[in-house]
């Protein structure tokens, strides 16, 4: 294995955040109303896939951490009814993530762990499909933004 | 800076790769004319969005290797127009995104290069902006897939 990283650790968490930062502006784009409610081709609302990021995030980063495989829920977020209540949340993960990210030992990225009991890969690869997955989906809520009539954010802002 | 690597260059290669693979797989899903045609919100085609793929990578990593900042440009893409011209191309790109890439040293990841003479950043943060825009645009393609009642592929297949 090599000695110069391409990517450091702190730069991929920073690239992470400024995934978020973006993710979370398309949030504010919505209107209150279609945030929990638009969607094309019926699939789900921005607000939707949004809880999902916030179930994935935190939770499996918690699970990398303590090597917990506990199943993948969205319990707890039922209660997240509003835009507001949806950017506090967004808002109280961020140093969360910050503080459990830097938990993991750089030797520990090419260990495998079974995320939610469920995805047997190596943490590098856990964790690359945390970003994967948000930026799939917002580029879904670029479209419903889109259809609304409503120019989103700029993909290069973070 | 650390000297044990999270994700080495020939994984992040093999990441983007994978999508890549993904991709292709979106591009096949859909109908001839509706990749050509079909939008939502009079957003681009899905054809459109993949050329635009087309002229980012292999372009893009010439740039990187050459330390050239030539212009953005999809100049030289007019003539696809089917699937099969589609996929053609995107079948010859593979190997010369793994040969383009493989001469960038590790070294240089770190170093700035003004891609396409317009995004001056360090050359990791370009790789990386190849891959995060495959999948904001393929997001969008799932989305216009759902809206032709087509079942996207699984976003864990690569």
């Amino acid at each position: 294995m090599s000695t110069t990283p391409i990517i450091t650790k702190d730069e991929l968490l920073k690239h992470w955040q400024g995934h978020r930062a973006l993710t979370r502006r398309v949030i504010e784009a919505f209107p209150e109303k279609e945030l929990f409610t638009f969607s094309v081709a019926g699939m789900r609302p921005f607000g939707a896939l949004a809880k999902e990021l916030l179930s994935i995030a935190v939770p499996g980063l918690q699970g990398i951490v303590n090597r917990a495989g506990e199943g993948y829920t969205e319990t707890g977020l039922e209660g997240i009814t509003t835009k507001e209540a949806l950017l506090k949340k967004w808002d109280e993960d961020t140093p969360q993530i910050d503080e459990l990210y830097n938990q993991i030992p750089e030797a520990d990225f090419h260990e495998t762990f079974n995320l939610f009991g469920q995805f047997n890969f190596p943490i590098i690869h856990n964790i690359l499909y945390f970003i994967d997955n948000e930026i799939h989906h917002r580029g879904q809520g670029y479209v419903y933004l889109r259809s609304l009539g409503i120019q989103p954010p700029f993909f290069w802002e973070r």
